[in-house]
């Protein structure tokens, strides 16, 4: 017996299909689709440098008085746009009336002169804005977003100029100008992500739109002293209904949690990542007063279901977006103890890469949904941790399309699974996994992708 | 402008070329080398289906008094053998002396039957033990471990002929002997992992031997009704030194957390994982008292270090064991308030899939070392929670030819890299990463590869 392994070397030759994006670019919406009250523009400044690729927005309230709220990355590595801003809002007590972005540098690891660039963006943009109706005159109200490329400096000689001259001739209020400040954020997105979404508070229409970018799974970047990470999270949500500046941080807050932060995506979390939401009130009857959850939770409840569902609609987007993706797979956990465990554990299988793997294969494969469910440890309660029982743990596949579920686990026990409607429904292009945990109430939705073709291809199947 | 985007459907096509496996698998080496007191066999039960393929093994101590250990996975879901041993460790008070173990079926999410089956594996084995020396003579002696597809049972009828007919006049303590226990354990593995160590204390010469399995990264498995997980992982580790079954434990958790639990595979822990460990004292001259922390904290420590180096060697192995990997690489993380948190960031760097694809592509990209770095909430310390300070945080690349390591970023800023050294380093098949905190003395090592050529390939890389 030969006691040397030597794996043969061979060439084998693969043919690789790309598949054609699923098309989740929107068809022109109305100008009264969106919301009253903004004027927004997206155009090239120079960061980017090939011509007339978009590469700075900006998003302007015409109400004097607009709350503003913002969600940013827990990374312990904060960009200097997200620590401005941060700083900003919290000075302002929540109120601001401006976003500028820019794309193609993350003015990440930048230092001193990175958060001098970052207020420059502020003062130039606050220069637009028409007087002041806050107390302090001197307050800055713009909140900066930047993405793009880690550790080199912004080349604020250009965005500056951009932001002055070349902006404010191109403000406007129609599709066009909506869609030029999406196209603006983007940077290794595949379409530019833009979504409205109207709702009725005591008969009143109020409109939410907004854009965001991101990409589940990027191209990992192959080049030298390339310092790209996952695609930054950006979302710019806009609202002309009236919400007082703590109710719009609390609904903002809520809803991030559930829809940004309820998307897998290749990699860790960034050092850019934000969500802003402005509300000015524009549609709002004379007299009527911000919503606010201390005098109005009915009105305040509407509100935060609305921007939940708006911004989950925009996080989706960033999920169906990824090079070579198949599947969409809406994962869910119930039964769980809190809510914060059942997220735990909808983030795990989501973001496993045997189970993103199976999903490909169109495997009912509840292994390793098992594996990644069993692997987080449940947040304690008072002075004890309980823990998953196997025996009350159930797992089904979803059909997209609204027949049957396929139970695969049933308390703890393996079902005799009919491999004909199991593969029926893996075979569609969007399905649902639900894990049962049976033990509580609680409940979590993820939202993923599956790993791309060509990843599955080359590991695993040489066969074809 | 065309606002429907569509990508076109293309083919490309990619010559796939394997990397021959590293060659990990030892030279033989010389009966002398293993510890006394141990006899060994793998064999042929018929679990595995292709004839010849070893898929049974057992250990037998032949000291009467075998002190003995094991760690288990911590997944909420645990195969029936991890029960059982766990059981019988624990009534035993840390002796046991024989190990079981059968490849090809993982005997998890088996119920009531797989609990039988993993019991009558004990008995089985038990029947071949001398009798004991324990004052319960009723007490079962052996441990069992599993590994292979989950949800089906074991097929028993096979496996007990295996134990009690062909095993046991097939029992020696020759290298051959110890390789073929190796074999019976691999499941993905690509060559059977055994190592030996010896160690001096007062003296007299012990020796550590010890077998594993796991590999890095597997293969996705495509089939209909697999359920496959990760390749859980399995080691067994004897030595003739003679150890108190507390001191052992204590041992070994802690030789475990800084090997098994300190490298990176491609999934999460599986519902089998289990590390053994037995110490019967063999080569112990007469007389001598069994080590223990609390009699002989120096013995102690000596015995722990030695532990802790050999389980650290057969962990490595696994992650060498993977395809298409091209790096080996060590993560370290020094400067942190706890080892705790030292260990979860290294543990977060190595297991980041755009990490391990940066790593395949020889490029020192930091920026995602840091998002990775940065995305990992540290421990409270009393009352309150440390935050990681940007400006402290410096990142290296440390040559694997012990040449001179290169800051990529030092105290929070960007260096201006050296590309031609950069590239000389991570062109090496072994290199390490440092990240230095600099918040604390507390530092752990991490073991990882990188994402595998063909995975990269296909993502990155249209260009050749």
């Amino acid at each position: 017996m030969s006691h040397l392994f030597k794996r043969l070397s061979s060439t084998a030759t693969v043919t690789i299909k790309s598949t054609p994006s699923k098309a989740h670019h929107h068809a022109p919406l109305p100008s009264s689709s969106f919301p009253a009250g903004y004027l927004l523009t997206g155009v090239h400044a120079g960061v980017k440098k090939k011509a007339g690729v978009l590469d700075l927005g900006i998003i302007l309230s015409t109400s004097k008085l607009t709350s503003a709220a913002a969600c940013f990355t827990r990374n312990a590595f904060k960009a200097a746009p997200v620590l401005v801003s941060d700083e900003i809002l919290t000075k302002n007590g929540g109120r601001a009336r401006a976003i500028v972005v820019n794309s193609g540098c993350a003015n990440a690891v930048t230092g001193r002169q990175g958060m001098d660039d970052a207020w420059a963006m502020v003062r130039a943009t606050d220069a637009l804005l028409p007087p002041s109706a806050q107390e302090n005159k001197n307050q800055h109200e713009t909140l900066v977003m930047s993405t793009g490329v880690i550790g080199q400096n912004l080349p604020i000689s250009k965005i500056l100029p951009g932001i002055t001259n070349t902006a404010p001739p191109t403000l406007a209020a129609d599709f066009d100008a909506w869609e030029r400040a999406a196209q603006a954020f983007m940077t290794t997105d595949t379409f530019p992500k833009l979504r409205a979404r109207t709702f009725t508070l005591r008969g009143t229409q109020y409109r939410l739109a907004g854009m965001d970018k991101g990409a589940g799974m990027i191209h990992p970047d192959m080049g030298p002293a390339s310092t790209t990470l996952h695609a930054t999270l950006l979302g710019a949500i806009l609202t002309d209904a009236p919400v007082s500046p703590r109710s719009l941080q609390n609904a903002l807050t809520y809803a991030v949690e559930r829809s940004f932060n309820s998307i897998s995506v290749d990699g860790d979390m960034s050092t850019n990542d934000t969500v802003v939401v402005l509300a000015n009130g524009a549609a709002a009857p004379p007299g009527t007063e911000e919503i606010d959850e201390a005098v109005d939770p009915e009105g305040y409840e509407v509100f935060k279901n609305e921007l939940t569902a708006f911004a989950v609609d925009l996080a989706k987007l960033v999920v169906r977006d990824g090079e070579g993706a198949t599947k969409f797979v809406t994962v869910t956990v119930k039964g769980a103890p809190s809510y914060k465990d059942a997220h735990s554990i909808a983030s795990r299988i989501s973001t496993s890469a045997l189970v993103k793997t199976a999903l490909y294969g169109e495997d009912a494969n509840w292994g390793r949904i098992l594996a990644a469910t069993g692997s987080v440890p449940l947040s304690p309660i008072e002075k004890t941790t309980p823990t998953i029982t196997p025996n009350k743990v159930s797992v089904s596949f979803i059909p997209g399309d609204g027949s049957q579920a396929l139970p695969v686990l049933v308390a703890g026990e393996p079902e005799n699974v009919d491999e004909v409607r199991a593969k029926q429904i893996l075979e569609q292009e969007e399905f649902g996994v639900l894990v049962d945990l049976g033990m509580g109430t609680e409940e979590a939705t993820y939202w993923t992708c599956d790993f791309s073709y060509e990843y599955v291809r080359i590991n695993g199947d040489y066969r074809s």
